[in-house]
């Protein structure tokens, strides 16, 4: 784990959080994606090092919407920066965490991306996330 | 908001979340303290420039206590290292942010700490800290 690549924060409506997180942070969001496969809009900013990544659900079915639903908007994920995370998913294995997915997808911010049942980690959804090389 | 300082997450058992989390970040935990005024007892693992810092309540009062009570184990708030707090403080005060606490006031790890409503942060639990410059 190199270092926290970003923060997940599931929004209900990026209208009303996109400009609170700006000011909040004191700092412009540089980039809004959606993620079509996980019917997330995403949008990002910098803080050091770190993203924060806010999430709102595009439909019903969206992980975010089951997630607002259950416990209210709030902190959703830790994603941790990986450099190899096929070698990082298979020490995790080891260690006795369970995967999500096992075999890494394609995440937002041109990244390959794993996730940790949350059970395994103190009720925290952890993200593995390492960069495409292209 | 210069980085993200660290990241809180509120566990039952430190003898249980300490080993766990030194798996799961492939890292050793670097120092643990206790913080009485707030009933807790700290641990902390570095990761890139932020920190992963583990809370156990040790008293029914500590807020940690009510959060895992009431939402169970899990993430419980990001903390912003920042430059001058009172300086921040008031800037969020002018955007409409709520302080939980008025005046800074000392925390783990050597620094000057101050929460914000998550009312008004998207649910978000947000601590300002700034080091204590001796």
């Amino acid at each position: 784990m190199k270092k926290v690549e970003h923060i997940g924060i599931a929004v209900k409506s990026m209208d009303v959080s996109l400009p609170l997180f700006e000011k909040l942070l004191n700092t412009a969001c540089y980039k809004q994606e959606a993620v079509e496969s996980e019917h997330v809009l995403t949008a990002f900013f910098k803080t050091g090092e770190t993203k924060i990544e806010l999430l709102e659900a595009t439909a019903e079915t969206s992980a975010i919407a089951k997630f607002i639903e259950k416990k209210g908007e709030g902190i959703h994920h830790i994603a941790f920066d990986v450099e190899d995370i096929e070698a990082e998913m298979k020490r995790l294995q080891g260690e006795g965490f369970v995967l999500l997915n096992e075999v890494p997808k394609r995440g937002a911010d041109n990244k390959l991306v794993c996730f940790l049942h949350p059970k395994n980690t103190n009720g925290v959804l952890v993200e593995l996330c390492q960069e495409i090389r292209s």
